[in-house]
């Protein structure tokens, strides 16, 4: 994962090892043991400073340990630092952290060395929940039992466990030097992590239990690092707008810019933010699962066998692909749909009603019983002895996916009273994000027709943002704000919107001012 | 237990229920159901609000009960509130409180109604620690192994369990509306009820674990009350001044005075504080069990059959007493001992060198195996046949202690440059002070010559800070500042107090200057 974040050089860390030789106490110095140290750390700049009560006795025991030279670690909070522990003597060992991107689908761990801001090692994991339901919403009617919710949690600490545990034993290093862990997953995530009843969520009008969570510590939730470790869970905006996109909009450096962005992740689900540090605007509505490879015939999620990336010659309609790891194609992707859409379009395969031109003479071109299909890869050569190909059923899906991403890109831009002209830059996010070709994207309609360096693509912005704070505490406060400023809009219900979704049904649009650099070959607009 | 406080007529319990009537959501306002009710608290100046992570789910599940009607119970902290529980829909109950004077020897009990501020009920209890040493060196010495600190704090656990359940019970009261208790007890006590280590305390330099603690909850310590209720103890300013005297400083209201005061708390140790709103000097030294009625041969505790009162015609050198309790005379108590060596001295039967005076003809003075005698009750009126007198033997005891007392007064007046005439009030702290008759305390030299309108007893001064600061959470701050001002002197490494200590020997002190409104009998300054 790269570090490279807009504007931001600062070394912050949320957990502060500070090695202290404490004055020994004498007749006229005779502060008890906790506040000799308290008073310390107050001279030092850190008050206030709160003790766990249940780790009071231990700590009081550490400091006569060393003989007053100890390892206070400190961990921040917006209201007080928090004496994690005392580590008798010097220990020279800096305050490792955990940032976590807690997905729907998949988790993504990242190791942070707190003391140089070096990553140090990174893993993922299937959510382990998916047994209980592929798609969030079957989870959540799972979660409507209390025994469920605690199992839905009890799934997923297993999972940071066996993560956590398995990448510190690799770096040889202690799980107990693990002192903060930062959580960015969306609203329904993030209520099954903390094991808090989620089924508002999903019904009018959408309420989570909880935007905003409190600091937990590591052994409230079973987590297998030191017992006091403080886990920041990001907060959420909405049901629909969860602390993986608060995470992102810190990663995009947003609330820093004075010019006008978006931010926008696609999937089943379309998160967008417009704004910049003074006003943020969010939504977020369904898309469909087609823009991901799902639904669609032969689309697959992004692994081994996927074709990523498609061209077509338009004088030929022969095709080119590149599929992802040493494997024979098995299927396609989402940003090899986007690409097969794209080019199908450019050679004027597809009719701007998103038909298959069925005069075109091409051994590729054929009947299938989903209508007229086009044949990216012969039966030959594909992982499974079958065509992949794609049909006009295919086809209509995906236009509805697509046209619902720009329906909601379009809905929002309006609702600020700007327009697409005016953003200065198109974020991308999701790991997802880094793989689509903006040009192709803007060929389909799919978004918005702006000059390419306009775009581009964030990779994991949840991990990001979560891996950012745990290196950089001020960055709670910020977060903090900009969920002030945030304004959400909830789209689920805005009935503009299907107007908008009619025109976005075409390729590029029923109005072709809005892509102005999108040709329309003429075989396109000759119709089936 | 009286309540009049000095300028005190503030309502701001620790601990305040509210009902709310939170809007429902609609789409149009989608905050979810914790941050909902925590903008609400925020409108109405309730902020920050934190809530423990492991009630999140709980107190979450009780806001969707109560259908957005709820009654909230903030619990109040210097740095922020805690929502301690949500019960749904409107609770009429107002919050409940115990005060507690956590004592070397008897623990009292004070169940307060936050929401009206009324004393519903009281019980006290003697310290079940006693069984592992009557004094508290003993218990120290004890409580070396850490088993065996654990073992100390049980016992107290368990004695404020018997005694809040059954003072609930008695009243019919639920033990869940019990959401706040404040403990003052001295050093040693607060770090036995919190199992800290107090091996520190009585060896130079002497240095508790801590000073201050933090925060507590119910369930942290095993108290059988609400989990969550706050629990506070009183902080400490060094081994030999505890959250007792803290406790009294509040009560006798020299926080917020212009004038300087003097508060003492008569005892076997003594300690004591001189100042005002602006600073604050305090002391503690050995004064000895004899003021408390003990080492004396027939002294004993305040309790029934204990002579309080003592007059001696100096004519007749006949005695009128007053015993405590229907009961036959038992012994003397610590006030009956003051009064009995003060109308002794007055009567001329105690030299100023404090000997019997042997040329007296009286019954009452005989000879014993102790020198000479002064019988207060014949044996056929005592409750064990046998006489209650006083020795010679018995008077030296006494006056080590009185001077030991006097010398601490004077020493820390000296120390703040001033005199005793300065002083506009004289607090007698402890159930004790309220029985010391001062006039007779004066004419003894125990306590300097002002005018008797200066002196006031305070009774429970503990117990009474502990229920102040349950009734007006102000006083938190307050004694932060407080225990900010006090400079506090070590008086047991103090070599001055010797020379101090021999003068004050004497009845009523060898400069009589000193003492001008004591007049001496000619038959004291004869000479035994």
């Amino acid at each position: 994962m790269s570090l490279r974040i807009p504007g931001w050089t600062q070394n912050l860390p949320l957990v502060e090892s500070i090695h202290l030789e404490l004055q020994a106490p004498h007749l006229n110095d005779n502060t008890g043991d906790l506040d000799r140290l308290l008073r310390k750390l107050r001279e030092m700049g850190y008050a206030p400073v709160q003790v766990q009560p249940s780790s009071l006795s231990l700590i009081l025991g550490r400091i006569r340990e060393g003989s007053f030279s100890l390892t206070a670690v400190l961990g921040y909070t917006p209201c007080h630092w928090e004496l994690i522990d005392v580590i008798p003597g010097f220990s020279p060992d800096p305050p490792l952290g955990f940032g976590v991107d807690l997905g729907t689908s998949r988790l993504a761990f990242y190791l942070m060395n707190l003391g140089t801001g070096e990553l140090l090692d990174e893993t993922s994991a299937d959510n382990p929940q998916i047994p209980h339901g592929e798609d969030i919403l079957t989870r959540i009617l799972f979660a409507r039992q209390e025994g469920n919710r605690i199992e839905l949690q009890r799934l997923l600490v297993e999972t940071f466990n066996q993560a956590m545990g398995s990448m510190t034993e690799r770096r040889g290093l202690s799980p107990d030097r693990v002192y903060a862990v930062t959580v960015a997953g969306n609203t329904t995530m993030s209520h099954f992590l903390l094991a808090l009843d989620p089924c508002n969520i999903c019904k009018e009008p959408y309420i989570p239990a909880a935007n905003r969570f409190p600091l937990f510590r590591a052994a409230d939730l079973g987590l297998r690092i030191h017992p006091r470790a403080l886990v920041f869970v990001f907060p959420n905006v909405g049901s629909y707008f969860g602390g993986d996109l608060t995470a992102g909009i810190l990663a995009a450096g947003f609330h820093r810019s004075d010019e006008v962005s978006m931010l926008v992740d696609v999937g089943t689900n379309a998160e967008v933010v417009v704004g910049n540090r003074d006003w943020l605007i969010a939504c977020a509505g369904a898309a469909g699962p087609a823009l991901e490879g799902g639904v669609v015939e032969r689309g697959m999620m992004a692994a081994p066998g996927a074709i990523d990336r498609v061209r077509i010659d338009p004088q030929t309609l022969d095709v080119s692909y590149h599929v992802l790891g040493e494997a024979a194609p098995a299927g396609i992707c989402g940003s090899g749909l986007i690409d097969l859409i794209a080019e199908m379009f450019g050679a004027g395969i597809l009719t701007i009603q998103g038909r298959i031109n069925r005069r075109l003479d091409s051994p590729r071109i054929c009947s299938s019983a989903d209508g007229m299909s086009y044949v990216v890869v012969p039966a030959r050569d594909s992982a499974d002895g079958r065509d992949i190909a794609i049909s006009d059923i295919d086809v209509g899906i995906f236009l509805k996916s697509k046209a619902a991403m720009f329906t909601i890109l379009s809905v929002i831009i309006r609702k600020v009273g700007l327009s697409f002209g005016d953003l200065r830059r198109f974020y991308v996010a999701g790991t997802f994000g880094n793989y689509i070709d903006p040009a192709m994207a803007i060929r389909i309609g799919m978004i918005p027709d702006l000059p390419l360096e306009t775009f581009e693509g964030l990779g994991n912005t949840a991990g990001r943002g979560a891996v950012m704070v745990l290196l950089d505490r001020s960055l709670m406060e910020e977060l903090e704000r900009v969920c002030g400023i945030i304004t959400y809009i909830e789209l689920n219900v805005n009935m503009e919107l299907m107007n908008e979704f009619r025109g976005a049904l075409f390729l590029p649009h029923t109005d072709p001012r809005l892509f102005p650099s999108v040709r329309i070959p003429e075989r396109a607009m000759a119709g089936a």
